[in-house]
């Protein structure tokens, strides 16, 4: 072959995620740390790209290979593969570059068939241990290779436990397992109209390319989307000789962080269960026993589990998430990885870390993923209302935060009710990685099954979302669409509060109140704030936003947007007025109605941000936005303000725009009517000489931007207007206040011709929003029913409205970062789009080298832990 | 000063036309070559610049600086300025770098007052012409410096001719004059509450500000926008002594062309008028004698003139447009300048004076407006329907080519007429410089009075617009909206047809021919394809059109925009169908009945061609397009499709966009709906290799065209379909054909990323037009309501949908370029948007580097020209 695209556990190490996946490589470096790790190798995720490359399909070449490696794998193991008298089993399990729990898909006990069965009976003298594997590698084979729903073999499993009256797969014997066996294959057979496939070769590559495809699979596909991993990393496979935790009462299977993944509390947090296979314990099928219960169950592989668990965390200076088994007595480690945890616990583990000695301040920024800080960002419970408030019952914190909502019974329902807008909890006896998009779109999870780590708990945890987990008080009934807690019953129609950090729920709507940073949250944000260079400010309209931003850290406002300050009460009725109005007298007329109430606006602005920076963007969106739409409307303004109904209707007709995203809109406006940007300046300079009169050492300086220009001509005639009214109420005033002037760059144009514009900004705020529609082509409010098929294509990975396309996108803001600092040195240069508050979007923006991003309140604190990584990023080049 | 803002003529060159305006150049020139040339001076460009930088007025030093020269022609001229005893009189006259002619403002006899007037009676022994002089100056500097209406005066000169049964001025006598004057001054008095200035240097000042004011008036304004010549190069002034045509029968005045303007014919061609003042030629009031009859009238003055009109040839090397006095029989030049000419007259101009060793090819190429061209390309009356029509009248063959519309009566009504889409002759008493739009947008002018070089003639030829003028035989009722020819009555509801080349006027609708290029015009085209680098082809969606441009010259098709092929007839049903279905196979149903009507259509393309190159675009507009709009057409649809009709109003209202300018359309289409470009390529390549069959020599390679790509996995989704459908098709017929796949680069995005783009792409070609649209961030449909008001702020000073913005959008396409040469040296370059046809967009696209530029086939001559001036120009570098 051209390449190598298999490794022996041996022949890796931890740095080779990209090529051998996470597990992969976490299993090589387990070996090389001298910790029981069973053999294994791992084919590469090149192989993976191969493997689409050929059309979907194993080259004859690399099967070859995996023979080559396979017989390596016998080597070591000393068994041999298919061999009855010393039968090698092997697990066949995925591993992309980035962890992506249950998303893919695992094959265990590989090599069984008839025969073999037989042997390992006979080898291990334990014939229901043999037949208990036998039937669950049918089962998982059927499933992952062949497509066959694990439900139609759960229900022949209940059949067994019917027929003999047990509750528990344990309780079934030998012959059950003999002839559920039979029984699967059976119903394998009439469903696919093939054989099971006895030829264990045959078994390993339908295995291999099973979990390659199971790279595509949608659930993988939505998992990759929602967390910004490329398509093209492909997976990894890793074929693992199997050890055994269900060949009786002293084997067992678990899995533990070094620290509680909740809280981030420094205590060994896990869960096993004795006589079970690797799935057993997170599926939620039967609840397991806590970590610590296992000291008294096998002390002794608890002492080594301990000991190995102290020295993972020292080598990977991170809290892990480990699998294990125990067979016969012996410990083997199966997996480890940086373990997934709440944003509480991410930020207490985190200054832990640092106060340990264990990393540096950098690296603790590094550790945590600044989306995270949004569950503690958002309401929490409000206590008196909390007080107020009884449980209905009590089930796991899973995943801590508030959440309240209608209940609903499936995932679909969750994504249905989601679209109308409304908040729903979402109520599942167990979740499954198919759940997991209407997981995303719910405010909190129920489920009646699983424990800490099941499956629920730990999407939920990644998400942020607030989980409370096996809750057994509750019994479902979906088809009726009803839950019963202690007799009472609760709808589709009925309120659940959750609390994630206890475990409480509440059969009622409980009022959220704001989040605060404080304690480790506030020490990590200090952190945050020494390191970037970035500035932050925020896009707010309203006193209260701006007082909300400035709790969360904000520096400033980047983007008071004036147009909503024209929609409210009476204001509409003026503005209307000045639309319809045939001469500027006319037009100064109406806006004189304005004035007073947007210079009222701009005061309060002033006063909630203390003396910070505030920069008021002018009158923006097209006007017809601001005209009535239906008749009746119609007709009460006309009445309203003594106007001829078709004139009204003339004029109406006459703003109508093909386009309006690229109509009459911007500064545009104020070039036709001049008499906007003259009420506007009067405003923002009335109010800020107001406000630095009652506060002369916050010393305000108006920023005051014209939106939407394309050409520095237009700029100019616009800031002439503002110069010209500002200094005369100024001069009038007898007050030196200075202002600025600057604009948005959000047209191609003004990007490329960013040194023109700039000799007449004083700043630049980028206006992302508008250059990323511009720039591709489409607007937002269309380009949804199109762009779905872009992603099921797989031509665009990600939402260029979410996160800053910086190929496209980018090079043209670089392009205008460049010509405007050339212009004038000192130009002040920010981002007002809404990518200002996303992390790879503030990660690129740092290094072309802006000043600051402004962003929506809650998005303040993530931008500054962004603005502090991509800080760490560039000094670590 | 800090600056030379006044030049003698002796002190300027023909060189200095951009700081001494053409006529302050030439006039320096000629008296550099020592011709009689009345001494004078300039007042720069640069003071008019300074003039409105100031504020619209003169600064005190310019006025000093205006009286220093004013001495220094004093000096020269040996006379004195408001002296009554030896008077100095000057003209004042505007002179801008480009010639506008009657565009801006002229003063005559400046200097003169109640003193100076006597003087020159006594002086001259003449007070007829004193006072004459006397009453045509207070009438110019009423109407020039004052805004008082020309025709209030003209009012008073008919009272006057009335009360003594007069018909003509020059029947007036000197007391006559007087009381003409004394009327004259009465009204300025009564009208604008001031005596009319005695104060010469007042005079003076007052008339430069007046011309400088002139600049922007609004017929300048609209020349200037018409032609391209920017507002910021100002208006020079020329003060210049006066020599006087109407001092008595010895004296005339004259405007005369060293070749025929309307044929190119070398022969003296002009007119004069003994007796009179410049203004009384051109003016159109008294109908003038041919120059020739000067011979007869001034013979030696005629035999310097020939002289002079010779060594101007041959000093300037191109035909000249002159002025001249003759003041007691001694001749004064007032004014050369290359004449304007007709597109037939440029022709043979060029031509024969290649032939006359005079200049060079290259010279010959640079000597033509390309736009000129555009006149020849457009249809001439059928000679058959002109066999059957019999001629009403007969006027003067003023501006070549053939016209037809219904009668309008002003330019108001013409331009409200025009915007309706309707064809329309002005017809006119005479035209004035008020009229210029109004001329412009009707299809020929046709005027009572005025000769060959009437104001209505000049325009015309300048626009290449027909005329024929001083048609003595119609009688214009304006009030009623009727016109007389030999007592019968034609009325707005009537048709006229304007024959420019033969002066010929007829009472019906002709039917018209189209051109053909040979002669001259074959002969001079032939020389710029020599030149030319750039490629010329067509946009063109019709066999019909194709065979055209093809006659006009075009080297394939840049542009087969295949939409329209999907309106026509029985089309649009299936398309509509193709449009409401569910599922790929109804849609391939669906396109499978247009399939073969778009091959049939294809194939007639290439016919048509000939083996040229035709580029064919795929499906381009947003699909709502093709919907029916009203309820009776959507019901009917409905039932013709056989399916529910609130489902059908479900899908058109859900693809409704709010943007459709950015919305779904162009390869977004291919993209959700492969089965459109799966049968557009079968189409094509069915069509080519059908065709191939029947012409092998032609061996045609279709080039395909994906519209509107942003990003490379697009257009490689789409180029994947292409090729796998082609290669299919191309394989069972057992050929070898190849052929390309390419894109439009119309969105910033593809152009930002051209070297990505390129690896797919074979070929690039510009869509201006929505490149500019994006650029801009405004839609061509709705930017004219603000666009309006950006012209006149002079923000914008040409529309970027007419010229290519170089700046801006030219960075893109520039960009674009070198990185798509870069990635792909081979990669073929195009544009095909609009912009393909405008001659300085042409001239930028050559610069920059395309291969090619594709036009509509009108503009296909115009494009081979201004490529190869392109190519003269950059030869010259």
């Amino acid at each position: 072959m051209d390449k190598k695209y298999l490794y022996l556990f041996s022949e890796g190490n931890g740095k080779m995620r990209e090529l051998l996946g996470g597990k992969g490589a976490n299993l090589a470096e387990m070996m090389n740390l001298g910790m029981p790790v069973p053999y294994g190798f791992t084919v590469t995720t090149e192989a993976c790209n191969k493997y689409y490359d050929d059309g979907e399909r194993l080259s004859d070449e690399m099967v070859e290979e995996i023979f080559v490696y396979l017989n390596k794998l016998e080597e070591l193991s000393q068994k041999k593969f298919g061999d009855p008298k010393n039968p090698l089993l092997v697990s066949v399990r995925s591993g992309a570059r980035a962890s992506m729990p249950g998303m893919m898909d695992t094959i265990l006990n590989l090599g069984l068939n008839d025969e073999v069965v037989e042997g390992v009976a006979a080898l291990t003298n334990n014939p229901r241990f043999a037949y208990d594997s036998y039937r669950r590698f049918v089962q998982m084979f059927a499933d992952v290779v062949m497509g066959l729903p694990k439900s139609k073999f759960e229900e022949i499993i209940d059949e067994f436990k019917e027929k003999k009256h047990v509750e528990m797969d344990t309780e079934l014997d030998e012959q059950d397992m003999r002839e559920m066996t039979v029984a699967f294959k059976k119903f394998y057979k009439d469903s696919l109209k093939e054989d099971f496939p006895t030829d264990p070769k045959e078994q390993l590559i339908r295995a291999v390319e099973a979990v390659f495809r199971s790279w595509n699979n949608p659930r993988a596909d939505y998992y990759r989307k929602m967390n910004d991993i490329p398509s093209s990393w492909g997976t990894a496979v890793n074929v693992q000789m199997m050890v055994f935790g269900n060949m009786g009462n002293d084997c067992g299977t678990g899995v533990a962080f070094t620290r509680n993944p909740s809280t981030g509390e420094r205590k060994l947090y896990g869960e096993f269960l004795m006589n079970a296979q690797g799935e057993d314990v997170v599926a939620g099928i039967r609840t397991p026993q806590t970590i610590d219960h296992l000291n008294e169950i096998a002390p002794e592989a608890f002492k080594q589990f301990q000991d190995i668990c102290g020295k993972l965390e020292a080598h990977y200076k991170d809290m892990q998430d480990m699998e294990f088994t125990i067979e016969k007595g012996k410990l083997f480690m199966l997996q480890t990885r940086n373990g997934k945890r709440t944003a509480t616990a991410a930020l207490k583990v985190a200054c832990d870390l640092v106060d340990e000695g264990m990393i540096s301040k950098d690296d603790a920024l590094m550790m945590v993923d600044p989306k995270q800080l949004d569950s503690l960002l958002h309401p929490q419970f409000d206590p008196n209302a909390l007080k107020a408030a009884e449980p209905i019952a009590k089930g796991l914190p899973a995943s801590p935060g508030a959440a309240c909502g209608k209940i609903v019974f499936s995932a679909e329902q969750a994504i249905e009710e989601a679209q109308l807008g409304h908040k729903v909890i979402l109520v599942r006896l167990e979740t499954s990685p198919e759940d997991i998009e209407g997981m995303h779109v719910s405010q909190g999870i129920l489920t009646v099954r699983g424990g800490m780590t099941s499956h629920a708990a730990v999407v939920a945890r990644g998400m942020g979302s607030c989980c409370v987990s096996g809750c057994g008080e509750i019994q479902i009934d979906e088809a009726a669409q009803v839950i019963t807690v202690k007799g009472k019953k609760y709808t589709a129609d009925d309120y659940l509060s959750l609390d994630g950090s206890t475990g409480n729920i509440y059969g009622c709507k409980i009022e959220t109140i704001p989040a605060s940073i404080s304690g480790d949250f506030e020490r990590f944000m200090k952190w945050a704030d020494e390191k970037r260079r970035l500035g932050i400010r925020t896009n707010a309209d309203t006193p209260k936003d701006a007082a909300l931003a400035l709790s969360f850290g904000a520096e400033g406002i980047g983007l008071v947007r004036t147009e909503h300050m024209f929609f409210e009460g009476d204001r509409i009725k003026a503005m209307r007025e000045m639309i319809v109005s045939k001469t500027s007298d006319q037009r100064k007329k109406a806006l004189s109605k304005i004035l007073p109430m947007q210079q009222g606006d701009f005061e309060g602005i002033y006063e909630a941000m203390q003396g910070h920076p505030v920069t008021i963007r002018y009158l923006d969106p097209p006007l017809h936005e601001f005209l009535p739409t239906s008749s009746y409307d119609i007709a009460n303004l006309a009445k309203d303000m003594n106007i001829n109904l078709d004139d009204l209707k003339a004029v109406i007709s006459s703003l109508h725009e093909f386009n309006p995203m690229m109509g009459h809109r911007g500064c545009r406006l104020a070039v036709s009517y001049p008499e906007i940007a003259e009420m506007q300046t009067t405003a923002v300079i009335q109010a800020a000489l107001a406000v630095n009169k009652k506060h002369p050492e916050w010393k305000i300086v108006p920023e005051i931007m014209i939106p939407l220009v394309g050409e520095k001509n237009e700029l100019k005639y616009v800031k002439d207007i503002v110069v010209r009214v500002a200094d005369e109420i100024i001069a009038k005033a007898g007050s030196d206040m200075k202002y600025m002037v600057g604009t948005m760059i959000e047209i191609p144009r003004a990007a490329l011709l960013a040194n023109e514009i700039a000799e007449e900004a004083e700043f630049f705020s980028f206006g992302t929003n508008d250059l990323t529609q511009m720039t591709f082509g489409f607007s937002r409010d269309d380009a949804g029913g199109f762009l779905s098929h872009y992603y099921d294509k797989k031509i665009y990975e990600q939402d260029p409205f979410a996160r800053v396309d910086q190929k496209g996108v980018g090079k043209l803001i670089d392009m205008a970062v460049t010509l405007g600092r050339k212009q004038r040195p000192d130009i002040h240069l920010g981002v007002c789009g809404e990518h200002g508050g996303e992390p790879s979007s503030i990660d690129f923006f740092h290094r072309v080298g802006l000043d600051y991003v402004s962003c929506s309140p809650y998005r303040v604190p993530i931008a500054r832990l962004a603005a502090a990584q991509a800080a760490v990023k560039e000094s670590r080049k």
